[in-house]
């Protein structure tokens, strides 16, 4: 599930595209998705400022990172996929959800909210990269599963509020929840090197892919 | 040299992700670049088609991949790098050149022809992915350099008409030429798989750096 084409207001692109590449090593198919709709906003990424006249809309921008071939969320069920994987950027927290705006008082996106719920339902295993175990700690919390989103201790605090027990985690290492399905890595929470990203992303998709 | 952001308008994505992975995996650091113009145009990739009524600056764009710490091209002299890396996509033969337009017969644009020529005149190597090896046609092509594009006859014919020698290559390897210190493969122009591109990849910067 894509949520944009840029770390700070969609995918963060690396992890994007090293989810992609653990996915394709392992012999497994990835299914691209991501919704329908304007992106919260549009970010300079030399700048790191606004650019409030422009627009931008987020299946059309992840298609990039899809390379075309991606599905509007809205055409996915829980049949069509094994597991479920959220990389991070902001466009997690900006677009899937708010909580970049509004923490823990966040809300996630109807259509987003619908296939994480049918997938966990199916018990299916998810896992979420970066910033994105918010979006699993908002919809799933009250199940009290285990996450990580690195070290940040102010998220990881509004992680608690959302009521997910958080877990420090270094960045090549993961933190998986069997009893709840559910794989999470720091990425670029902490990375500071593509590569130390690329360690836990790899891990982390091994570790879905054998719960699936 | 990052030539925006999307593989039918500019960088293609993937393969700038794989590159920055098979650098630093190698314990060198990339210094990513890009010109700082405007797109020869924006690309909808859910379609395919153009959109006429947008705008987008490659240095802005490839900006999303580099995650902000980007440098205009102009500001970056061989004395600055060891080896010199151009990514492909569309990017490379809309915006770097206009071979997608042009053929043959195409123009480099003039910051990115000074830094080629420099970093080749300094013994420095440098590395094509994918369609990229164009530029390195048009620009060295007198000196009869042996470069791939993989197997596409028709854009072969034209890298001949520019001047180098081509070589079949499958996805998987890369063409090394060491007496103009020149690195290629084929990447995307071949790949149906994303651990394709990264195999070529990962070995094409490993004999670049080799060179260095």
């Amino acid at each position: 599930m894509l949520s944009g084409c840029g770390v700070y207001d969609g995918s963060e692109i690396h992890e994007a595209v090293l989810t992609l590449l653990a996915i394709d090593r392992r012999g497994a198919e990835a299914l691209i998705c991501a919704p329908d709709m304007a992106q919260a906003h549009v970010i300079n990424h030399v700048t790191g400022e606004p650019a409030p006249a422009e627009s931008r809309n987020v299946l059309v921008e992840s298609a990039r990172i899809a390379r075309g071939r991606i599905r509007d969320v809205t055409r996915v069920t829980a049949a069509d996929i094994d597991a479920l994987i959220l990389p991070g950027g902001f466009g997690a927290a900006k677009n899937l959800c708010d909580f970049a705006f509004k923490g823990a008082d966040c809300a996630v996106h109807p259509d987003i909210a619908r296939l994480v719920r049918e997938v966990h339902q199916a018990h299916k295993p998810i896992a979420a990269v970066c910033i994105a175990p918010v979006v699993i700690a908002k919809l799933l919390g009250l199940e009290r599963p285990s996450l990580t989103i690195g070290t940040d201790s102010g998220t990881a605090a509004m992680v608690e509020t959302m009521g997910a027990r958080h877990v420090d985690c270094p960045v090549r290492e993961f933190v998986v929840d069997r009893a709840h399905k559910l794989v999470t890595t720091p990425a670029y929470m902490l990375a500071g090197r593509i590569s130390e990203a690329a360690d836990g992303i790899d891990k982390c998709v091994e570790a879905l892919l054998e719960m699936a």
